[in-house]
């Protein structure tokens, strides 16, 4: 149906979606910055263009550019990834324009999930537990007087817009609520165009547990289980894994339940996350993210769905492939981000050239990359390395086989953040499947745990290095 | 309850060895040749001892060598991996006189097991299907006029000990057979040091069909299902598969069933493999295989069970991890052998520098490999790069994922035997799974469609390697 698809995207997830399309059939279209000229995405392609400066609004964000390239090149579909304009309504409504199949939730699905409040307000509609908390802050507070009562304190103030954290404030007492109302609409505006906040209940230290929806035009929706991606570094993801160590079949017959129902009741179609806070026992709608995710090969791992399949045959039209009783999980996997940063130093990113390389391999890894040796990691993105995933017959087993699998890997030229994964990998805590958000936080003995591990791997990481430049 | 192993074996399947120590918490060491100074596998291992020049018997075959070294470092157990040592009843018993952990079958076993003529007998006795034939050829083969009779020409003289096709002889009439019953105990005495041949009714064209079995010391037998391992090229495998394409769930569970009979009627412990023939509907015992097979990854695939890590706690006295009701297999798996050689010019070996090297990534892919970037691939044995691995929800969708893994897969510096792969992923006969063993050989064609799909490939290739050599 679908003959020729442009990725609008970079790096890693370009790369995915390609393969993909290459395993349907179908042609592939790249596009590309000035920054990215070198990238392995523009090489894998049938075709490749470049879209202008590195700056996203000049290039990634440009979205009448690659609409013209798209009908230049006769490209039917444009799969645009994750972030840039993977949930921008406005660039699905150009798409649908342009006569050009956009793989994603149609425009007005956009809206609704691009609007916490009123995704929020889907959720309870549609009987999914969320957080005690307000509508649209009105300009004046004192109105919300009695809710606030009944919430109490600790509270966090979020926009309507946006994600990744931005805008967010905390608030434990009257004098912090009053400063969050004022703060948090100015970021919202500056940041998201759109001042609109409400408040929540703070829950501490929850988990994050989300599930992976896919749904066709035809009325057919489905969950394939939850991932749990509690281990985050200011919002950022940084290990996921599927199943989660904290749900047993039923709460996650329930959770899916809720994240299928809150998908119909939207008319979702494509691929989805219903994200949900977990607590002492109880799960929270969070919000949905209507795009494909950076952690969803973990849930591939598992149920052996290949998600951007789906996405792009249910954008065709085409059905779903199975339906829920089709869903088996097997075994466990898990994922590592792996970036060109140095997670002793603060976490300084640590863009550069690349300057030898060999990848983990062998039974239940997967890796997931857009370098290669010899690329140069550039310094105006996100400086990702690539997504290391470990499956195995269960936790205990995909555990050792991720921290196999870091003992082998031989990134050469810039810092990453291998040691922070192998110091997570060891951590009782982590190991127990005891995780909250502000595990890397708490944890606070993880930075000498690295010096250690970088110390007593200090031999391996030389032994398998000098293959590299090796006498001749 | 081990806590070292040597691994007496190099390349690819040394390192599959080491991976599922390491993911057991198990120390291990490497044995290496001075062919083999820079190899990987010697790199990857917590130590590495030089075991003598090239030649096998100096080294990968030097038995006193191996198990003084294992002695000296106080390795409790040795894993032959497959060729060299490893169904070597001799050096299991020398091993059990050292109070070493041989992990594979008992020499007992391996006595069996290497001699055809007695395998054979072993599964007349457990019921399972031989095909019409002998036992051992007496001097005069006058004496054997009625069997001969009964079996009809075509068939096959076949040394007892052995294997690779050495020593296999076919005839077609009395004269061919007299001439074969001279050439083929020569042939066998000079290889195996044994002349012992025997006869069998030679089937045309039939499909190689084999079950991986596993037994524990405690008596549990079990199988996972089969891989079909038709495409060779004199008698060395080429690609294979799992499941078959000719089996259906009665044939499986029947043939299932027999391998798993006669592997009860040897005492069997350990991984093994039980060869058929397959034609026209009806499966024939061919011999055991008693150690770990090359194309053991696609059954992992399918069923997800390391089968490496089962042989060692095995070995180790423990019991099965699984039951045979516990064996579930999803999908369809399909490995290719990516050699240094060159197809299209008889398959001549290439062995040499690899300067540039990107192996295939993301969903569904797994590559087995002992190489690196830099590495020089020796002259002195077989010039194998690695195994390519692509699993996916049907063959269909696997074959479409081993052709994308194949446009990607990146090997500068030596020739390799790509092209051929991505021509039989494109051959209609193949496509459809109708196989046999002289598949290449009859698909007179593959050697045009070789020709073609190298020029129809060329820029791609061109894209894809020049990212090693960019100008600055």
């Amino acid at each position: 149906m679908i003959s020729k698809v442009l990725v609008a995207n970079r790096g890693e997830i370009a790369v995915r979606v390609m393969r993909a399309c290459r395993e349907l059939g179908i042609n592939t279209v790249a596009v590309y910055s000035e920054a990215d000229k070198d990238a392995f995405h523009a090489r894998y392609a049938d075709e490749a263009y470049l879209l202008g400066p590195a700056p996203a609004t000049l290039s990634y964000l440009n979205m009448d550019k690659i609409i013209e390239i798209a009908k230049a090149c006769k490209a039917e579909a444009i799969h645009p990834g994750y972030g840039f304009l993977s949930e921008n309504a406005a660039f699905a409504r150009a798409c649908e324009q342009a006569k050009i199949i956009f793989i994603g939730p149609p425009a007005r699905v956009l809206e609704v999930t691009g609007n916490k409040i009123a995704a929020r307000e889907e959720a309870v509609k549609a009987g999914v537990p969320v957080v005690p908390g307000t509508g649209e802050c009105p300009a004046d507070f004192c109105q919300l007087q009695d809710d606030l009562g009944e919430i109490g304190y600790p509270m966090i103030v979020k926009p309507a817009g946006g994600g990744g954290g931005i805008g967010m404030v905390i608030a434990r007492s009257d004098s912090d609520l009053q400063r969050a109302l004022t703060l948090s609409p100015q970021m919202a505006k500056k940041s998201f165009g759109i001042a609109s906040v409400y408040i929540e209940k703070y829950i501490e230290h929850p988990r994050h547990i989300e599930f992976q929806i896919l749904a066709d035009s035809q009325g057919n929706v489905i969950h394939l289980g939850e991932r749990e991606c509690s281990i985050q570094r200011f919002h950022s993801k940084v290990i996921e894994e599927s199943p989660s160590p904290a749900l047993n079949p039923e709460l996650r017959a329930e959770m899916g339940g809720a994240a299928v129902r809150l998908a119909r009741a939207i008319k979702y179609v494509g691929a989805g996350t219903v994200e949900f806070i977990f607590s002492e026992g109880r799960y929270y709608f969070l919000e949905v993210n209507a795009r494909i995710q950076v952690e969803h090969p973990v849930t591939e791992m598992v149920t052996g769905v290949d998600l951007v399949k789906e996405q792009i045959n249910v954008a065709a039209g085409l059905s779903l492939s199975l339906r829920q009783e089709d869903v088996k999980t097997r075994g466990w996997a898990i994922e590592c981000r792996i970036n060109a940063e140095d997670p002793i130093r603060n976490f300084m990113p640590s863009p550069g050239t690349i300057t030898g390389y060999r990848s983990p391999g062998g039974i239940g890894i997967r890796v997931d990359s857009g370098i290669y040796t010899g690329y140069t990691i550039p310094d105006c993105y996100h400086p990702m390395i690539s997504k290391l995933v470990a499956w195995g017959k269960d936790r205990n087993d995909a555990i050792m086989r991720m921290r196999r699998a870091l003992y082998e890997y031989v990134i050469l030229g810039v810092s990453t953040n291998l040691v922070l994964h192998k110091a997570i990998m060891e951590n009782p805590r982590f190991v127990s499947g005891d995780l909250d958000t502000d595990f890397i936080t708490r944890e606070v003995g993880l930075l000498a745990d690295m010096q250690r591990i970088k110390e007593r791997d200090k031999a391996i990481t030389e032994r398998l290095s000098t293959i590299f430049v090796r006498p001749k």
